[in-house]
This record gives C-alpha cells, structure tokens and sequence, in this order.
C-alpha cells in the first residue's frame, strides 16, 4: 500500500512537504488552506488544491495527512482527519498541553488511525555525530551535555509571535532538541527541570531560553536557543571524565573530540603565570599530554521517517516517533513552563 | 606611612604578593611558614622567614600583613594579627562562613585595624572591558551576561582538595567571579540561586560548576568554572536587545560586539534552507544587515589595590574592597552549596 499525502496548511513547513516527501517515494495528492495564494502555489507544484477541508478529506485514494498549521488547531484537525479515514503526521509541536494530545491518542487508538509527529530532527547529523561520540564511550562517563542553537532573526514572524497559537521558541525548536536529548534517555527519569524564558526583542513570547534538566542517574542537560545572538557558541559542548566533545554547526565541519595523553610530562606542577594571572588549574596544558580526535563520520537520512510510516502502513514496521515520546516531551515542557512562571526549579519524575 | 608588609603563607599566593607587591611600593619585610623549603625560599628573596607565628606577628616595623594560607585557618591569623597590631588582607575566600567573617569584622571594628580580601580580579582586563560595554549601553538593555572560565588542569593539588581546608572551585575562582558580577550590581538584589557541583576527575570536591543567579531588576547571570575542558568557550558572553558581546579570553585579543545594522534588506523574510534544516529564526543574516565593534581599550592596574590600602592606611581614601561587598559573596556561597546539595534553586534576597 503506497502513500497518498495530503497537506494540511501549505504555509512554510507544508510547502516543504510537498517538496521533500517525494523523495522517500511518497505521492502528494492534495493540499487544504485558507490563504488563496498558498492554493495557487499548491496548484503550480501539481498538487489539487481545497478551500474547503471536508471537501480536501473526500479527496479519493488519500490515505495520510500531515497537519502544518498554527499549533492551536493541531487537536482539532488530528481528530477531525482520523474520523475521515486518514491517518495523521501532525507538524511539532504536537499540540499545546499533555491533556489535548492524550485526547488525539485515544482517538488514534478507536480509529486505528496511525498518529505520530514530524520529529525530523532525530536525523539530524550533528545529533547524530553527539550521540555516536557519548554512546561508544569516547569521552568516557558523560557528565554534561548542552545543545545550542543561536541565530539573528530576533522577534517572530506571523502566527508565531502569539501565545494563544502557540508561539515561541520552546514550541518551535526546543520542542526538537528536548525530543533528541529524551530520545537518548528512554528509561532514565528527568527529576528536576529548571528553565528561564526571554524575551528580547519579541514582547509576547519566548524568543530565548535557558533550560537545565537533571537526570535521575546522568549528565545534566542544558538546552539553549537565542534568536538574537549574533556570535555562535558551538552546537554541542559536551564533557566526560575522559575528554571534550565540540560540534560547532549543523555541518559538522568544524569540531572534534580531545582527551588527555598521559606522558612523563607534568600537568601545571607549578603555578603558571597567564593573562589571568597566576593559576595551576588554568595554565595551558602541554601540547604532548593531549590529543585531538576528528569528529566520526555518520550516514543519517531524514526519508527514514517517511519510510517507516509507510512501513507501518504495512504492518511491517514499529512507528518511529512513537505516542508515548512525545507525550514525555509534552509533559517537560508544560514544566518548563511551570517553572519559567513561577521562577524556580521544579522536582518531576518524567 | 609606608606599608611593611609581612607574608603569612609562603606558598604560590604567599610567594605572588612577594614578587608583586614591591611592584605597588610596598616593602616586604618579612614571611612565616610551617614548611622549612618556603621559608629558604623567602630568605633568597631577601624577605626574613620565620617559623614561629608570635616572633613572626612580632617584627619591627612590620603594620600590614597579607594571609595565604589554607582557607579553614584565615579566621583565627586574622584575629590573631589584628590583635598584634597588623592590618589584615586576607586571600579569598576571606572565609568559609558568614559567621565566621562577621566574627572577623567586629574584631576590626574593636581593634581599628584594616580587613580586607585579595579580590584582584577586580582589576581584570576582561572584567573592566565586559563592564564598560554593558555600562556604556553599547548593546542596549542587557538579558543575559555569561561568565566562563575553563582550564584542562582536571583534579586541584595539595589542600585544596579537601572540603575541610576550604577546597573546590566555588571557593577558588568561584569567589572572584561572583565578585565581579555583584560589583556591577551593588544596589539590585540577587531573588534566586541556582547551582550545579560536579566532580568530574576530583573525588572529593567540587571541580565544575554552574551557577545561575537571577537579579530582581537585571541580567540573568551564568557563572562556570571547569577545570576539565579541552575546548574553551569564550570568557564573556553577553546578551542585549540590541546587540551580542564576545570576549574569548582574558587578553581581549579575540572578541568585539555586534549589532544589526538597519538596512532595506530583509532578514530572513521567507524560509532558507540551511544546513539545520527549513529555518527563518536561524537563517544566516546579510552581511549588509550586521556591524561588528572592536573592544574598547582599557587600562587596568592591579597595582592601584595595595596602592589603596596605602591610603586607607594614611586615612586619605576609603577601602574599594569592603567587607560589607566580602559579606554579599559569602552569603551568596553559602546559598550555592544549599542550592546544590539539596538540588533545587532558592530564593533569596541578596
């Protein structure tokens, strides 16, 4: 059984779909909007175009749809579509509140429509490059790993800039990179989640945050993102008891893991004097009792996640980006924001 | 009157004020010491060494001496030298309570003698150059202010690492930074502490931290210390709403701030495709739409401390670091290791 796709919002992220899922050899069929001049980009790309959902939902042979609005209607549409045979890919986040998505579960469960959310990112390579360097060890025990993702773009653009749509950057991107760092924690319980939101140059929603997550048995976690830092810091910055893992960008160009070299040479015997004065801790190791490893190659591939559904489809396949995942994403950041709120770190087992 | 200073613990900091200090037109006159080797050493430097405190305390002529020693014995020197007459500066931590500098501070008001703690760091090149971008307001209203030291030396050396002696890297760089941040902000309280101790290679002691401290009516402040890290991010990271500052390392080779420059050229109006995927926020911005600063230069003299004390001694000047700036870091200490031992933050008013 192939899939036959259907678009929900041919905003940004809907547009993208209709561009990239034929690649993992998905058929788009049709889209729904209420914006006429997204229909007529739908229509230039060869894609039927619908101002009308119920008329989109009767669309004949469509059996998926990815939902790519404004968050608020996310539950809506999910429930809606699956009561019309389809089963659903619903855009992050999957909706605002654990309460709404149990919901969109439930209904998933009576239909036995498929549900899951586009967390695309798991194939990211500098995710994946992090987590290969962690998982063999390299840096022997891990005790911090932090995520950051720094742009310039300052305030928001449309429906993103408002709250009640759910706007702001923990549901656009801190949504991915607390689903990348779970993803690595299954059975490991996040026991207490600090987080402090920004707003710098937007006024309604967070356009910057700080969160610290601490693990019950596991490096603490800090998760970053600045839409108004005009220097980077790097992407990853991880340390282990046995060295340091830095992955500066996305590309993975520029990073690398060090650890130390144990030689006869002694490690700042004596107090040193640098620029910042006089220090042991501090003074620069000697070139020889370090070394310098390059960052390992990782094959990842973003049409996996289109594939697997298809698989599903089939029943040849688990779902990837499973229900109870992102429910566990959903629950961290109702807290993230609890603890925004009410300025103070909050004790979870999540 | 001239300072004659005496020098009680003549190890690295002991052996620092006795190279440095004449640099200030202090005389240095005389060094006591438990351990035979340093007292050689203070006797090649021309400075009479002593093994015996009271003969030491007893020096002719000797009115100013400067303790550094382990941190657990600096109460009972100073209380013991200021009833010999001397006035006190002791190395930071001044203590490890706040009891005990309160105890210390009574004895100076009884005794009329001088108290007062080595923050040298006051006097930073990269401090005063951070300081003076903020002050100056060169990148707008300020968010977030991150101050970062990071060094590879891993596990400390002899006393300092012992909990009992006063050891770890709160009490060691800890210390001097908190100090600086809370001097630029002598009259706004600190509401919330937030600490993380790690121990990456030290068993006993704290060799990683991060700190957060929110102000009532300010930037939020990140203080980290590591000393187990083989990439370094930069010093200074600073966040305004009309600008980003970076200082990369204590000698202000590397560094500068940037701005958006306003131009007619939109930023990141549509979505790009980066290497991070679809993105608008994170979209690389025109090199037409950005200004990069150079540091400003700034003149700095450590030397302008001991030049004080001079005058506080001559009863020209005032102290510039008092015990009641001291008693603002301790308590901030004190509330640090609570916020990490029972793993949560704690409001506070500071």
């Amino acid at each position: 059984m192939g899939m036959k796709l259907g678009i929900i919002g041919y905003g940004g992220m809907g547009y993208w779909h209709g561009e990239y899922a034929p690649r993992a050899g998905v058929e788009v069929v049709a889209a729904y909007d209420v914006d006429p001049k997204r229909l007529e980009m739908a229509k230039d790309n060869g894609i039927e175009a619908y101002d009308n959902l119920d008329e989109f939902l009767k669309h004949d042979g469509m059996n998926f749809v990815v939902i790519a609005t404004p968050n608020d209607v996310h539950k809506e549409l999910t429930i809606k579509s699956m009561h019309a045979g389809m089963h659903v890919m619903v855009e992050k986040p999957a909706t605002m509140s654990v309460t709404d998505w149990d919901d969109m579960v439930a209904e998933s469960e009576k239909t036995g429509q498929i549900l899951t959310v586009h967390q695309n990112r798991r194939w990211d390579k500098d995710y994946n490059v992090m987590r290969k360097v962690v998982e063999e060890g390299k840096i022997g025990e891990v005790l911090s790993i932090e995520s950051r993702v720094f742009g310039t773009g300052g305030a928001f653009f449309g429906w993103r800039s408002f709250p009640e749509y759910g706007g702001g950057m923990i549901l656009d991107w801190g949504v991915h990179l607390f689903d990348q760092l779970l993803g690595m924690y299954p059975d490991i319980k996040v026991t207490n989640v600090y987080a402090k939101l920004m707003t710098v140059l937007d006024q309604k929603v967070d356009d910057y945050f700080k969160v610290t997550l601490t693990l019950e048995n596991g490096p603490l976690l800090h998760v970053e993102v600045g839409t108004y830092a005009f220097y980077k810091l790097p992407r990853w910055y991880v340390i282990g008891n046995e060295g340091t893992l830095q992955i500066d960008d996305f590309d993975c160009e520029k990073g690398g893991y060090m650890k130390p070299r144990y030689t006869d040479t002694p490690v700042a015997e004596v107090v040193v004097m640098t620029s910042a004065g006089p220090t042991r801790m501090m003074a620069p190791r000697p070139p020889e009792t370090k070394e310098d490893f390059p960052l390992p190659e990782v094959e990842t591939d973003w049409t996996e996640l289109y594939q697997n559904l298809v698989g599903v489809m089939e029943g040849k396949e688990d779902l990837i980006v499973k229900p109870h995942q992102v429910r566990r994403v959903l629950e961290l950041i109702e807290v993230i924001f609890q603890s925004a709120e009410e300025d103070r770190s909050i004790e979870v087992r999540i």
